[in-house]
């Protein structure tokens, strides 16, 4: 038997679009001999479709669509992830579901059983679990539809049981042959080799073969990999799709050695590859086509024209130095190399003259006060307001150039370096921004982020001699410590006894508590590790609990 | 039986604080007479806790504060609401329970059974159903102990049944004669009096005593409103404690001639009322202890501080006039106006020197553009930037002015008059903003808000003779569009059948859809009715389902 695995790259709440794209790899498939073809989660409305969900003409559309895809399966059956209603009368009001098309016709439908509710997910506030699970009747073979979650809860491999139900096992005990497991799995670094093992693992010990098929494409916070795989009943892989691109995948059951296995990436070019993605789908998605982004002369910001310039080509990205007064000739030099290097648009405006005149119309209401943090928040703020005027005049969406390290102390200016639609690297840690930008160089062989970049010490550069060092303690130690108080969920005392600091952890620890105001109002940020500020880290902030 | 509705503002997460509150409480309510005394909801913790729940060492010292909560029940028993550990190997890890303390102990752990997942609401995220419910013997009376959710799934009074279970209907089969409900139930502007209907009309049917006990205060977005609400078996109100503030209510169940019955306000004080207390509430449990804003001279920035001002006292704000080169003259001398009859303190800075500086430095770049709303923009930046630097000078919390209508439309600018860490009157629709002024100036029997305020049209004055009216329609058409297609999730097609003009209901609609990355950076707003911007509503942003 041979199945298709289409990993599409829905935009979300557009059915038309998806629709019609489905139906042209339907098509696709059928030309290429599959029997079926097998669409990811949710693949008519995208994935996450959220509050979409609770518009009832949204639903409608979504359940005509299915019907319009139906048709189109002559000669080939189809698994498709919409939205069905629940027919019944206790519950909430939608299901999660995979309709299972042949014959031009939905001939059965099958469904979530199992509705994450952690870190992004908020199934239950849409969706009811389905019935009990059957199997599907294909061409003479005992077909098994999962998604998604369902083929997360296996025993073996992970931690606690959260789930009372089993529906993979029930449909193990029922005889599968083959398991679909129709998913829209987002992107974390490490993850797909932990998909791996899993299905693997789930392939193996029921005998069966797994086919797993993702979506692809970023979807606000959100990138989704594709690679979507295929195991046989020994739990091997024997087919695998493109990671972070479209792809439909030809699995040939009977005659593995005739599959395409694409290679994954290694661990810090996929979550570069991730953020391109990301980036690329947030603006196109969006409906921009160019961005800008302030250069300072320093890696974050590099990297994140980088990433910008592979993800939309290099004639789409305005970089924009903005010196102050404070600014070192070094800062400058790099930013205008690294533009240079990169091929992409370069502009200066200096921002000490906007400054003076802030500060003369402050004066007077700051008699007699120190300069402090508030001098050089202003200048933050300048820049926000001039990169937003050129986004305003020239309709180019702004993205920032923050990262996680920074975001989670706090080291960074609302409304300031903080504007932007798209905060790039918001998930990534200071110390794997270094390794980005060495393997950014090194992928492009040869120095397109400057040496001096790399080696300088991070600074602001809003007052004289400011290094980050000033206010925070070495980003070794601060990353460290940040992944276990923040993905980790460890405490302070218990960081202090793994052997850090305790006054640093203390500070350190204070920070991100006394952050949650700036995340709060920060841009939509891409995930790439398994605990990202934004929906799936949902902290109160007017909250006192501390250690 | 004498029972005691404590209801709390517990700070979230101050596990310690909210402690020693409710064991202080304990104490009253025993002097008092008081066999019973309950708290709401989670009141150890707090509602809602979001996150924190993540946290190992928060849970743990959460179960810690119980018991020390319960070796202070002697002569006294309590009800607290509190986070426990699911006890079962599967499940999620934890459960929301109520602890009867007597004698020194916990005696009893009851557990909500209805989680909701809809609007602001994320149980299924934390918690696990509780198993079947049981009755709890309290001095000789069957007791029944319900949390929240557990009370509104009433088939009489709601609509779709989401839940499967009827954990009040299997109490009132066990013979249920006094009904204990700890909540925290947030405002909305009338929920009151649904809330009255729904549980006396439960009391009738059941034929039990219900008291409602429900948390105070403001938390983040969420204001909880008290007025404890207790009903006998008729359905009757026997006793209310006060909105908006801390209350012990004693409910004497035999002679509820001897119980208060306090009075709830009317439909818009309570709105002006819930946005006092989330105020005060939000300044406060945030550290601050002052705050400022913009004064326009338009009707939003003064109802804001009006409120602000009742909220804090007005030595505790600071209005800042920020006029530009087009700013009239009346607003000028009605923002000044406005905060001398609040006694605010008051500031003046123009923006027009600085706002030319920008033009200066923007000009090569724009070089044969026209002037557009880049211009109109760069002027709001400056004034969040000067909001921003007092701010930070003197760390006063900028309260940002915005309504619901500019909110829904994208009518406001990001990173300029959005800046502030709250939005006081974020979720109150442009009509019911003039609603809020005419009672507070009914309410202080004098023009507090200048006539002028609120007899002219509104105008952002960003540019000569600007009106909102030049682009966006009336606000009274655009109020009942917005909640049609927001609150009641009504298609513009349905929109448009009910009567209004189809090219205002498209327009309206798509400046909606198109204005959600404004709202994903927007400053945490007020919630006050049934569907606020904010984590109640979470919509996509690289979207395209348009109608």
């Amino acid at each position: 038997m041979r199945i298709a695995l289409a990993q599409t790259n829905p935009i979300v709440g557009d059915v038309v679009g998806n629709t019609g794209r489905i139906i042209d790899l339907i098509s696709q498939a059928r030309q290429a001999g599959a029997a079926l073809v097998a669409f990811p989660e949710l693949s008519v409305v995208g994935y996450p479709p959220r509050d979409l969900l609770l518009k009832p003409r949204f639903v409608k559309a979504n359940v005509e669509a299915v019907h319009r895809i139906a048709e189109s399966c002559v000669g080939i059956a189809a698994l498709v992830g919409f939205v069905e209603p629940n027919a019944e009368p206790v519950g909430r009001e939608l299901r999660n579901a995979a309709a299972y098309c042949t014959g031009g016709q939905v001939q059965a439908v099958r469904y979530k059983s199992l509705l994450p509710t952690y870190d992004v997910f908020d199934e239950r506030r849409y969706f009811e679990p389905g019935p009990e699970v059957t199997l599907v009747k294909h061409a003479g073979t005992d077909v098994g539809v999962s998604i998604c979650e369902d083929l997360w809860n296996d025993k073996q491999v992970v931690g606690r049981q959260i789930y009372t139900r089993d529906p993979v096992g029930q449909l193990a005990a029922a005889g599968v042959k083959v398991l679909i497991n129709m998913s829209a799995s987002p992107f974390e670094q490490d993850k797909h080799a932990f998909r791996v093992r899993l299905f693997g693992d789930q392939a193996r010990r029921h005998r069966a073969a797994i086919l797993f098929v993702n979506q692809v494409g970023g979807n606000d916070e959100l990138v989704f990999d594709g690679a979507s795989t295929a195991f046989d009943e020994r739990g091997s892989v024997i087919a695998q799709g493109r990671p972070f691109e479209e792809d439909l995948l030809l699995v040939d059951l009977e005659t593995p050695s005739a599959n395409r296995v694409e290679a994954y990436p290694s661990s810090v070019a996929s979550v570069h590859d991730a953020l391109a993605l990301g980036t690329r789908d947030y603006v196109r998605k969006c409906g921009f086509k160019r961005v800008l982004l302030g250069l300072s002369g320093g890696v974050d910001s590099a990297v994140t024209a980088a990433i910008a310039a592979a993800a939309l080509g290099p004639e789409a990205v305005t970089g924009v130095a903005m010196p102050s007064r404070y600014s070192s000739d070094h800062s400058r030099s790099d930013a205008e190399v690294l533009a240079r290097n990169l091929g992409i648009d370069f502009r200066t405006i200096p921002i000490a003259p906007i400054h003076e005149s802030f500060e003369k119309y402050l004066q007077p209401h700051f008699a007699g006060r120190p300069a402090d943090i508030t001098e050089e928040n202003v200048q933050a703020r300048i820049r926000g307001a001039l990169l937003m005027a050129m986004s305003n005049k020239f309709g180019w969406l702004v993205l920032t150039t923050g990262n996680k390290s920074e975001l989670a102390v706090g080291y960074c200016t609302l409304y300031g370096d903080m504007c932007g639609g798209l905060a790039v690297i918001a998930d990534v840690p200071k110390m794997m921004v270094y390794e980005l930008a060495r393997h950014i160089n090194q992928r492009a062989g040869r120095e397109i982020i400057p040496p001096g970049t790399l080696t300088k010490a991070p600074s602001a550069e809003l007052r004289p001699d400011q290094t980050d060092q000033d206010s925070l303690p070495p980003y070794e130690l601060l990353d460290q410590v940040l992944d276990l108080y923040i993905r980790q969920e460890k405490g302070p005392e218990e960081i202090v006894a793994a052997g850090f600091d305790a006054q640093a952890v203390q500070k350190i620890v204070r920070l991100v508590d006394t952050s949650e105001y700036k995340r709060k109002q920060a841009a939509l940020g891409l995930k790439v590790t398994s605990r990202a500020f934004g929906v799936g880290r949902r902290m109160p902030i007017a909250a006192r609990f501390r250690y």
